[in-house]
């Protein structure tokens, strides 16, 4: 199968999702990443590109698409996004696609959110991630990330520049990644888990 | 994998997810059915004993239960119902629930939900189906049942005694079945289809 | 009575709420019909432009309204759409607005929805229709459609150059409007209905 | 038509929609209370149902109908709740059923509702009301009471051992019942209404 | 502590929050104000200039700002309005912020609700107050408001200008405010109340 | 001020709220704790009353009570439970009160939560905790409890006999409580929170 993450800005991803693709990879699928801008209100544009691009090599993507929107600046652009994710969903064709979750205190977020809403609406499955700005959240479909986990501290170690931008004082990203495994898992009665809120999944049986 | 579907009368699970169980059946899982009560306020016991039977037959389940409990009564016995569904948890261990939603104008339906909901609380996977009653009902999850349509309406028409008991004039379960299938279908971009809402589900990734 | 009835592209309002139009042009209300785009994606303008004028004459319609934004553009241009239907409301001086309803795949859709709850602030009643692209519609306000039924079907074979684009194989317009018509209907206890949602309705005693 | 009022003690139909009755009974529609509990923790049983009969008076209510329950004491005897419902509505044949809501923070409140909505599942309009117990109620459908107000004010008077019964130092029911149809005026636009969530209306064109 | 209240339009503070604003300054905290626009199409931009002035003196504020943006022209200018905030907030350092609720008919104010939400979300305690246009607000946070209710009404018939631009015949801002501090206070048990839904809001014990 | 902890079982409040309480103890307000039931089901009656005395002596709570019903029996004894409620109420007069939240997989905690709505309607401050059975939990009320974290554990360790009984293998609730504090205190943009729903609350401005 094909899938495609889509962030909003480098790291959101891997906050997301990165154990669930680590798995689709590690069991041959093709990992696709699509992010909307370059993050550069949040570090040098350089360093934040090869962060990402080690962070998808850790997740074992195939490919690393970029939007080139400019961070911070998403709100009033949804419908050139919309195009610009229509014609990524074209070239790569995913049978699952992963992006944030609506409801979020970022502007940027809900904008991709919704642009992502538009434009995959004849893509079979779509899912929604959480990130720590995401309000709201409440998952249903869960993904055992037990076996992954440590690969998925990695690919947030990656992003190198931002671990410790997280605005709480002495809180790294890894110590978020950390406790919402194990929340999610949890609410899934495992130890740790990626939770999502399906737009549109198919149940396929065989 | 074991399934275990749940309805409160005859004809439920039918009209709620049979192509679901068909598909399952039909790739060799062991599917059981559990009906909380005979559905007598509906007709004959031993008659719709017969017809569930024979629908169960068609949908190729391995067994049937009996939960024992009495048509339009279910309300205010909600604690003991739990403990008779946990019963039969304990002894099926099932992968996967699929029982009817919990907005409902039928308040047997009502019951039967919320005490699935306690009884499954560490079952794995736990799916709410919709019925003719069911209010406010927005699946986001999909099971693509064009190949198992026809086997559908067998097992519906096996409730041969219910088939024009929809107090709609003229309009036979047949019919709304039908109905169902192509409107939830649209929504899920396929000519048929059954839709749930999970209460919690896995994605297993391999 | 005057009734407006708004779309973002040709048939939507057809899809929508065509039953319930047909029903007040036939007691002699006046039904006007705006479009805020010609739907120049989805076909030849001229072609699509006729088609609308030839299903607004099946409808009854007394008058066609044209907003004159660009298909699949209507995302950014949320408060210059606002003023133009504010422009309409208050030549039109309707008693009822009909327009889709706000959760939807579709940018143009959801553009158009909040658009129209902006302009309509000061008009009685207001209400939300359903379209294939519609998410998380539960109406609890139904119009028996029974009578007119085939009107209704005729005014969608009216967009000929739609009725296979569906995005669905073999499923046609004509097929998702009756099921629709049959799904609905079953909640509404009858053969065939239209539901809505209200924003806001009034009910008249006497 | 047949219209039909329930609610769970004296005084609840009054507050919630008497002047919504009081215009039906106006144009000549049949209307009917149903009065499921006494309301005997609240004053004398005695007097209590006298001041309901003299309310039901005001109104222009053609029966009053009691269904015998203990006030205070419904939550656990929803089940036969339902079925003395079911018999008065299969007596009365309503077109229109009024109830208060569901989220309400006093346990016979949720009881009734609950029980209407299973015991007039075949009745073609439902219609909720508020009372000051009432949680998280925002109405779309509104009645302009306008011209009944005061006639809803001599109703709720009737009802004289409780008028200062609101557990709010110095305010009357009275006083609620006016800041009440003020504010829900100002939502549907208008000096004075009543509010009301629908389960289930049908518009009647014509 | 430092209080902003950000509102979209003059005379918009005072209807949803004044009553809590004066107890805050009454106690010696510092209320400061942001009008998003003049409100120029609601009455000359002087004149309501003036208004707001004289209003944020009965208040008690200790300063006003304005951000600069058209009035009815905010909708699409999202951004902007977002990075206009955070200056604001940077240069304030709010304890609490109290802004309007997001669903609402005029599209002004929800853009202002959406980019507060953005621009804050590092700030503490941010809370949402109703007005007359605002839709499905069910509040859970409450100030009482009987002691300073007398001192609202004159914060509010300062914006003179708009007393009587209520579009309801006959009715004034000042019985609106009336209608639903009386409406609220019921809901808090309390004669005259300010009702607000949290977006985020610290208990502090001490 | 009094503080009124409410939960079905012993360690319920715990997990739920005893970093709050604790820090309404240490500022030298009266806390107590009501238990509904003994929580027979989970182990010895006499180990688990010994255990959730010794908790509340950490917690520093004023007074325990008991309520006296049966551990997954519940359910439909709800009228019951209310006066039970109520008569703690009326005798501890409480400022604020405590219980789990109304949406979990428990029925014995949907009905708590149920009950004390009813129970606590004339009561201030109501507010609403997480456990780890909670769904759809997504709290907007904060209480930083960074300073007794380790309290709050000790308090849960003292619940020894149910410290690994968390249905997941290897996870104590320990660590939940641990992930859950993080968690919550992402949400609150600081290293350690509760987090409420309220039903109620109050802002005193002083």
């Amino acid at each position: 199968m094909n899938i495609l993450a889509i962030g909003p800005h480098p790291d959101d991803i891997e906050i997301g999702c990165a154990g669930t693709l680590i798995k689709y990879a590690q069991r041959g699928h093709s990992v696709f990443l699509l992010l909307i801008s370059k993050g550069e209100m949040g570090g040098e544009t350089e360093v934040r590109y090869k962060e990402q691009m080690n962070a998808a090599d850790i997740i074992g993507a195939k490919d690393v698409f970029w939007g080139g929107f400019r961070d911070t600046e998403l709100l009033d652009q949804g419908n050139e996004i919309i195009h610009t994710i229509e014609a990524y969903i074209k070239k790569i064709q995913p049978d699952f696609i992963f992006v944030n979750f609506f409801d979020d205190t970022h502007q940027d977020h809900r904008t991709v959110n919704r642009s992502v809403l538009s434009a995959a609406r004849y893509v079979r499955n779509v899912m929604f991630y959480e990130v720590p700005t995401t309000n709201n959240f409440t998952p249903n479909i869960f993904v055992d990330i037990g076996s992954v986990f440590e690969l998925k501290l990695e690919a947030l170690k990656a992003h190198s520049s931002q671990v410790m931008k997280t605005n709480i004082p002495d809180l790294s990203i890894i110590d978020i990644a950390r406790s919402s495994a194990h929340f999610r898992g949890v609410q899934g009665r495992i130890p740790l888990a990626e939770g999502f809120i399906p737009e549109r999944l198919f149940i396929t049986i065989d």
